[in-house]
């Protein structure tokens, strides 16, 4: 017993090693099993006009895929923000517990580049035909619909189709008017999904690498988690869109497709845990838990 | 324009003030307005046998309420263990990004005080019949039913009634074993859901002060974030049950109470938010979004 008691606990939840530790004969499928068997076709190369890199003070970084698809004139905006070199120097200025980590400018004062739409349309949703759905099958709290349209945690109703507030998707800061999300003030979620939010504000895009950094930043204090303190506050170094990297500089990544056997396997497998640690299967799946497997891939 | 851009932009959010900035006649009702005018009959102080205060070193304070109703041989166990001094020097050992926080002892060697259970019954969900549950009027992903019992997120389903796996809600670690789990792991959730989890392991409570701290701490290295490197953890200094200690110390607690009048009209206005900010009410609110909101009280 107490030799079992120093395996960690619920390290158990994930390790097939540990499944096979108490069950060597019959190793059960993992959802991790499942994505090391993935055919290379079933993974998807992100084009690297769709990442934002920042470089933060301290030598860590985020990365965010963009998504033109849903917010075509915000992502143009945040493109012709990076290559103005807006975003260098700004701060991260919010960290609010489950909720938001949020870049700006607490002076409000930097002027938009030229070639920047000041005051863009409102695209927190778009019309929903032509938007396809891998659907997920099970019911979801707030639309009539959810899955994923081109990898995106996307819902529809009403004739419409919006990205969704899952943790780690990344938004644009506005004034009360909805057209004053430029681009200039980014943020991210870093809490229980607040699907509240959407339809309400410009999601554009998510962050793939950088959420352990992200959300584990202090807290700010007060209720909506602002740095007050100039000194909380960690400079954005610089931002890129990764196509204008050099080659040999640019972050890469793949992410699994929506439609692909693998992502099936693995999302059954997620709404039905096998594993010898789990007694119950859950029988269902929800949108935020079941994004899209992510990995970084050579050049 | 310019002047509004100095404005935080998210910040729009919460803050009747700023809603009242913009539109200086009407002044739109927000849900902090409205537990600002609960009645204090509408509030449950909570009894200071089921709170868990945990000090750690740097001056940092987590305080878990128990859930005896659900899981109460292992409550009795967190209470044994903590009058036994048994988490004193125990150390946080594992921060999992979007999944958990855990607490525990990494060697695993040190031996249960007499009267705690090493092999308690699956707490993981109960007989149906007898919980009253407080209906929350929308589809959950995960179970026929969803609300609070008592105050605690609670579903419904197969003749069961269970805890559920929300932010900043707090469980038991364990081995593949199901009885496993004596109590001598802790965990809590620090990201979206992971339902998952519900009726597989013993959830104990809820955190109701110090996920600021709990969430924010560095995310170990490697796939499950545990702290490898010793000079990561975070030491226990000492771990008491609020009423071990003098009154004086007592940290105090209300919960707004789920089946009041204020409550149910906060939780109406989350689900179709009316502040300016909004322009689409999301007409549902889901079970994590929808937990009691609590506060501080004096003596």
């Amino acid at each position: 017993m107490r030799i079992r008691a120093a395996l960690p606990r619920l390290a158990a939840l994930l390790t097939a090693a540990a499944a096979a530790h108490a069950a060597p004969a019959v190793k059960p499928l993992t959802p991790g099993g499942i994505l090391a068997q993935a055919p290379a076709a079933d993974w998807q190369a992100i084009d690297p006009a769709d990442l934002l890199v920042l470089d933060f003070a301290g030598g860590r970084r985020a990365v965010i895929q963009l998504a033109p698809a849903f917010a075509p004139v915000h992502v143009a905006n945040i493109r012709a923000l990076a290559r103005a070199r807006f975003y260098d120097g700004l701060v991260i200025e919010r960290v609010q517990d489950d909720y938001v980590t949020q870049l700006g400018d607490p002076t409000g004062q930097k002027p938009l580049p030229k070639g920047v739409v000041a005051h863009p349309p409102a695209e927190f949703d778009r019309p929903a035909p032509g938007v396809r759905l891998d659907l997920l099958p099970y019911a979801d709290t707030y639309a009539p619909e959810v899955g994923f349209s081109g990898g995106w945690p996307t819902a529809k109703g009403e004739g419409r189709a919006w990205l969704t507030h899952c943790y780690g998707m990344a938004g644009v800061g506005r004034d009360l008017n909805p057209d004053t999300g430029s681009g200039a003030e980014l943020y991210a979620v870093i809490g229980h999904s607040p699907r509240a939010l959407d339809r309400n504000i410009a999601l554009i895009g998510r962050v793939l690498e950088g959420m352990d950094y992200l959300a584990a930043l202090p807290r700010g204090p007060g209720e909506q988690g602002f740095y007050a303190d100039a000194r909380m506050r960690v400079p954005v170094l610089h931002a890129r869109i990764a196509a204008d990297l050099p080659e040999a500089q640019r972050p890469r990544f793949q992410l699994l497709k929506a439609d692909s056997a693998t992502y099936k396997a693995w999302a059954r497998l997620k709404a039905n845990r096998q594993d010898d640690f789990f007694l119950h299967g859950a029988g269902a799946l929800d949108l935020c838990n079941a994004l899209p497997p992510l990995r970084k891939s050579g050049r």
